[in-house]
């Protein structure tokens, strides 16, 4: 069967999160739905795994699944005629192309990136509500990036990591953090970078809430380097709400996707 | 009495519009419904008026109204009263402050500034819906600057001027219509910004309608020289729709609001 790789955007506020949920609406539940309208191995109940599931009410600008498909589509009019069906589904496919047999979404994977929108403002959010984290206190970026300083590199991240977390190892190697502040006509936004290999579960959450504490003056920066030779879960900072959070890509050893519009 | 004028930002998605009705929910509405549970002139009918009457479904980053209050508030805790009492509604008072008894938010304006958000990509917007008018078929942004070079300056703007517009004149000086062009990821995104003195009732959209037809090459740029010569409501493009619409700010000749955070 062809095996095809999928861009995925959402936005997270509907769904219970990506992965596939007996009585709640998920984003793969909607994109294996779209698929069940074309593909007969989907309406018999195929599946699509994708490279990061995120959590209930988190984003992706570009999420990465695959799924084998009985016919051969041309993956223009894949990417159509799923567009259509995922309607009215805040999911939009952004690209579709026919990858090898041995292409995995998720263990092909060698890179995956986030970004963090918080933003800094008394008055509350309209046209961004469910697509950052509001916070009112103002922050300190250079504090900020001091605290993030001592998380780049091959750690154990025991402190970052959830209680529910599946992965094998807490030990990871996180690429970059880097932390942008935009200065807007009413308040800052600050936007957070991760890339690493993959990431633990809440990892991403823990370190932003963790640098916000630091931002706010609540915590040195150096206490960062503190909790997380701590390896001990109860000393990382408040975990951060999920909708200033998004997975921007998905990095594989050869790019599946050639450049579209 | 002491005026204040107040700096709004909405999403007008949910709201029949700026302008109060009976039945209907309007953002003039929520405002004055927030200003009566803090003060006993608006809690027995006193109305507040505003710079620009934006349309169902238009937006605003810098909307500007002005209101006599009974009690001579702190600008900042008048501010953060009424974003409380705005909760849930996709309205925020940005600023607020202490204005001249002849200060008029309608009637004192200089300038209005509008932004439209013109977004082209075949796969639906997620994050952005709502917020953009998207199209499908790619736009041609020299043809588009040449058709809005026709436009700027002074002219009788009967052609771009909507039937029930209530302007005592249809001649109008349109400051800058500059158009702007950010390649995203997937697709391309087109800002329109348009300043003038007034603006005649869906000016703003029929402008923007035309020169999407100018971009995707059904419409020579000329022709947007020759529908405005003609004064002819009928020779104008297609009204664009409201989501893409933006009031983003309103001079006057002395800002009311300093600058704050």
């Amino acid at each position: 069967m062809p095996r095809f790789a999928l861009k995925i955007e959402y936005d997270g506020a509907p769904f219970a999160g990506w992965q596939a949920q007996a009585d709640r609406p998920s984003v793969q539940g909607a994109v294996e739905a779209a698929l069940a309208r074309l593909d007969p191995g989907f309406a018999a109940g195929a599946r699509i795994a994708a490279a990061g599931r995120t959590d209930a009410g988190v984003h992706a600008t570009g999420q990465v699944a695959h799924a084998d498909l009985v016919r051969d589509w041309d993956p223009f009019r894949l990417r159509e005629a799923l567009n259509w069906h995922l309607k009215p589904a805040p999911v939009a496919v952004l690209a579709a192309a026919r990858v090898a047999g041995d292409f995995h979404a998720r263990f092909s994977a060698t890179e995956r990136r986030y970004l963090f929108r918080l933003l800094v403002r008394r008055a509350p959010a309209t046209h961004d509500r469910g697509l950052v984290w509001q916070v009112l206190n103002p922050l300190d970026l250079a504090a900020m990036r001091a605290g993030a300083a001592h998380l780049v590199g091959r750690h154990d991240f025991t402190t970052f990591r959830s209680s529910i977390c599946q992965a094998q190892s807490p030990v990871k190697t996180l690429d970059q953090v880097d932390i942008e502040e935009i200065a807007l006509p009413h308040g800052r936004e600050y936007r957070f970078t991760l890339r690493a290999r993959s990431f633990l579960h809440n990892q991403v959450r823990s370190i932003v809430g963790t640098l916000e504490r630091v931002g706010a003056g609540a915590w040195p920066p150096e206490r960062v380097a503190k909790v997380l030779a701590a390896r001990d879960r109860a000393a990382c900072g408040p975990v951060c709400p999920p909708q200033g959070l998004y997975l921007t890509g998905v990095g594989y050893p050869q790019d599946p996707f050639s450049p579209e519009g």
